[in-house]
Order: structure tokens, then sequence, then C-alpha cells
């Protein structure tokens, strides 16, 4: 089992090579929303790195946490999983001795709806075995925050042809003609809880969902409805601008922001949607 | 100035997200080679994510820590500074209360020359603002490294393009026809100061040194005539066999490889070179 710990040595693999992974969950009147999807990504990602995760032993942490706060409205509660200390350089020590750290942290400010929002200059790096898992190496969102101006709530990262590819801290879904797009899964750095939950959400109620690489030409597009960002503590919020572009405002994505967190009783239980 | 610390808590940027700098310089008899190079390197990187990183604080640090150690012949000085606690997610807070770990570590063993690699599967990711400093997300060399098998002493990493461009902790060198070559500066994750310090030592004897991207191919051509790797630890080391390929040993890489710890006067001084 992993040790939980409030703070770390020198030597934890976590600090010194981001070398582990987390979540951050939204609590919601003592419930985890999209509790089984966090715990997935933990685990699959740990996984990808060789890190023993447990499942039923974070979930109890998760749930020991949410008891610790029983009159608490909205909060966020944070997980970070390292592969402990060990190893000669980078490469680790067979077998590691995985630390957890549990904190409890304040829900972000509700931002005016619709946002606006900016184009980072720092690309997505994607072609790794560690694509799309929310890994401790993320210096490359980081970098991309660094450039928030004020009046933005968030800037999107392009990849290396200049591609749309997801937030610093969201992922991007268009109305596109009469369905959705979003940018293939397989370019994202990471692959938001909320994305996959609006996307079965969607698709359970028979709409298209498509993923297709958006270049920047597109967003004028007259095909283009407009765009919606999301993660799974901020839900799902229509973009208006981006950078000094008004972005159309379909039906369909005030629909979406509205809805988003009423996925809670589907998804956030203890079992697969 | 950086607190100088021995652990960080969980809201560490450095353990949260990989946001921060390190350095590894070998000491031998109280002389931490490479200094300057080193130094240097730390504070470029912190300046481009906008750290502060006193340079003078930073080498009275070094230089406490080598005189704490008067009777050890040979070890490893590491130097972590992260941007401490702070911010908002991925946004960090301003102004930024960096923390400095010194710690002090056995020399890894030395390797019996000239060494077999493998070829990792693990790419190396470039094209962002950090390309090149040694930063604190090194995920890409962890997973590079849990491809080490029996008998390899390091794994080189190649680009999306298949091309050869860095092992997990070293770079590069090169004999091609009468000349050098190594991989362009650009396509690098981590710019050694070993590979800067050679470079100027065999420009300055009047050798050619041209950075050129290698094929796979490359390494069975008649004009290759050999590979060297190296860092500022183990120093530089030739290769005998990539996978299952033999490598040609032209005498010139025995020659750097003997050589490569006698340039610590010119380099390793408070002066630049």
């Amino acid at each position: 089992m992993p040790s939980v710990v409030w703070q770390v040595p020198g030597d934890d693999r976590g600090l010194a090579y981001g070398d582990g992974v987390f979540e951050t969950i939204l609590v919601r009147c003592g419930q985890p929303f999209l509790k089984y999807l966090h715990l997935r990504r933990l685990c699959q990602g740990a996984a990808a790195l060789g890190i023993s995760c447990p499942e039923s032993f974070i979930d109890a942490v998760i749930q020991n946490a949410v008891s610790q706060q029983p009159n608490r409205e909205r909060w966020v509660l944070k997980l970070m999983l390292t592969r402990g200390s060990g190893g000669r350089g980078y490469r680790p020590s067979d077998p590691s001795h995985p630390r957890l750290l549990v904190s409890a942290h304040e829900v972000p400010p509700v931002p005016h709806v619709p946002v606006s929002v900016g184009l980072s200059a720092e690309p997505v790096l994607t072609g790794s075995s560690m694509d799309g898992y929310k890994h401790l190496s993320r210096l490359s969102q980081v970098q991309a925050s660094r450039q928030f101006r004020p009046g933005l709530f968030e800037m999107i990262m392009p990849d290396a042809n200049g591609r749309l590819v997801e937030g610093t801290r969201s992922n991007l879904l268009m109305a596109w003609d009469n369905q959705w797009i979003t940018p293939p899964m397989r370019s994202l750095a990471v692959r938001g809880v909320m994305l996959d939950a609006v996307i079965s959400m969607l698709r359970s109620e028979g709409q298209a969902v498509r993923e297709r690489p958006l270049a920047p030409a597109d967003i004028v597009s007259p095909r283009f409805g407009g765009m919606a960002i999301m993660n799974s503590v901020f839900g799902v919020v229509p973009v208006q601008k981006l950078e000094t572009i008004e972005l159309p405002q379909a039906d369909s994505i005030a629909r979406i922001a509205s809805c988003c967190f009423e996925m809670d009783s589907d998804l956030s239980g203890n079992s697969l949607p």
C-alpha cells in the first residue's frame, strides 16, 4: 500500500522527476463527483508508470477524506501518488514504495460565462507512453499558464502544427454542423474525465461526437457553431472569444454547459457507466 | 533567496508539476567539476521558468556543501531548485518563494568500456520553451530508463522520426569522416554541460564539430567512425554496440574518452571558458 504522507523528502521521485500521477476531484455535499472516472485514470496512469495503485485502497482514502469534511458544501480533493524514493538516477528501483498525498482545497472562483480564452505559444507535447494521463511532469502546462493575461479564463495550447488541442487545465468540445467534434484522443496531453463523461452523455442521447483535429481557421468556418471548455471542477463553460475572435454560440453549447453537473448519479458511483 | 530545505510539503510546485530545475555535479578532491557550466545551466533554466536563481547564492551553497566533505575523494552533489509553494493550479503566484534542496551522493559504478547501449521505444519530447534545460519534468527519461535490459549502460532515445537524439542521462558525439557530429542542439531534451565542454575542447584544438541529425541507418554507413556518450559524472564513454549492431571504434573516440576529465582547470573555474 502507498504511505499516506504530508510532505516528501528530497529523494522522492515525484519531486525529482515528476514520477507520479494526480487527480483533483470536486466534492459536492459529501459526494466526490465522477469519482470512478478519476480513480480509473489515476490507477491506469500509475499502471503505465509501473507504480502500484491499489484501487480499493485509494477509494477508501477518498471516502475517509470526504468523511472528514461533513459540513463543507463544495471543495476539491487532491490526490498525488508518487513512485516514492529509490533508484539510481532516472531508473526506478524495483519494487518501489509509493507515497500518496491527500489534501483539501477551496473551489476556484466560478467564471462569468461565456468566457474569453487566449492562445498559448507553449505547445502540447505528446508522443510518449504517458499521453493522456494526469502525471506530475506538467511543466508545459505551467509554462502555458504563465502566459495568462487579465480577463482570460483559460489558455488554449496548440500542437506542433498549430492545431488547437486542449486548455492548460481543460479539454475542448466544438459544435460543428449538426454534430460535436473534439480533438483526437491520441493528441491529448491530458484526457479529462469530464470530457469522457460529457461524450458518454451525448452519445447516450444519440448525438454524434467525432474526433477530428481543429485547425485555427476552422473557428471562422460557417460550419463552426461554437466551443466549450471543460474539466471536472469548473464543469462545462462556453467560450465567447478566442483572442480577438468572437465565437458563435450554438444553443447546444449552452445546453451542455447547463446540465454538466447533472450526470452525477450515472457516472460517479462505484461502477463504470 | 531560495530557502534551503531537506523535504517539501505537498503543495511544492516541484513535486506537484515538475516545476523546477536541477543539476548533479561531480566533486573530485574538493573541486566541483565543470561548476561554472552547471551553475549557468541551472540559472538559465530557472530564468526560462521565471524562477529567481541568484547565481552567487547558489555558488556559495555549492562551496559550503563541498567544504562539508573535506576527505571524500569523489562524490556527486545534487541541487534541486523548485518554484516553491503557491499559485492556483498550474499558474504560479507572483512572486514565488523558491526552495533549494542540496544532497550528497555516491558516484555511480564506473562502466567497463566500451559499453553496450539499447534503443528506447520512448521518444524524446521537444518543442517546448524548456528544451535543453535540466528541469524536473523528466518522466520521458524515467519511462525510457524502465526499458533498460541487463548488460546495457544506457538507452538511446529517438525523436518522433526515429533519429537518434540522446541517452536518458547522456548526449551523443559521433566520428563521421574526419570530423565530429552531434545531434542538433535544438533537438535535445537536455543539453549536457559535458557535451558543451567537449565541443569547446575539440574546437579549441581546431577540430570540426557539426550539428546534424543522426538517422539509424547512419551508424552502418562507411563514413561513420563510432559513437561516444557523455555526461559530467561518468565522463566520455565509447559505445561498442547499439542493440545488436557492432559499432566501429575510431581512435579519435578513444582519445576524447581518455582525456575528458582533464578539462577541469579550463572549464570549472569561476569564469566562463
